[in-house]
């Protein structure tokens, strides 16, 4: 198996970007967090078209437009949409599901395509 | 004046992640669009504070974890989030906001700091 890893943080205007909000039904319990990143982490490092990666949690800032509410955020790059709609089918996104699926309550996705 | 121009679109793990979502009132009006995007342009390209910069409209998927009705995306990385607050506080921020917000109906912010 060749392991692809995204590395380059880079987002280029003409990348497509995904960026996914994940809320953990136990945000607080450290077994599912680690669990979670972890399989998150093997999926994506193995993702043969993800082209970088970002993973972060929700900063110390409040203000009435901020939604400080999520556990996680992921932005990730892709060349293309159609790099990202083959990401969609990968077996690993699929693995990745398996894995995880019942450690979150809800899942917000954001797809953009750069004008700079 | 200084101006300083963010142009390395490059994603720090350890960077300040601010992501904008913004609805304009009228997305179909060109003439908004064209002015909310100097404005803004003027302004991100002349803060001292911004490391890097990505403005983006929805792409062209639909599933039913995607919210796809915002007008523009924007996605800013800080060297920390004090420069962040710094940012909040610039004059050519609240001229952006002085010209712009009668353009737009709703914003939606997350900030983020990164684990990977």
């Amino acid at each position: 198996m060749i392991v692809h890893e995204a590395t380059a943080q880079k987002i280029d205007n003409n990348d497509f970007v995904h960026m996914v909000f994940i809320w953990l039904k136990n945000p607080d319990n450290q077994e599912d967090r680690a669990k979670f990143e972890a399989s998150l982490k093997k999926f994506i490092d193995s993702s043969k078209y993800v082209k970088t990666k970002y993973l972060g949690l929700p900063a110390a800032t409040d203000r009435p437009v901020i939604d400080n509410t999520y556990t996680y955020c992921m932005i990730l790059t892709f060349a293309s949409k159609e790099e990202q709609d083959k990401y969609q089918a990968e077996e690993v996104h699929k693995t990745f599901i398996k894995e995880s699926e019942h450690l979150w309550e809800k899942v917000l996705v954001y797809d953009s395509e750069g004008i700079w």
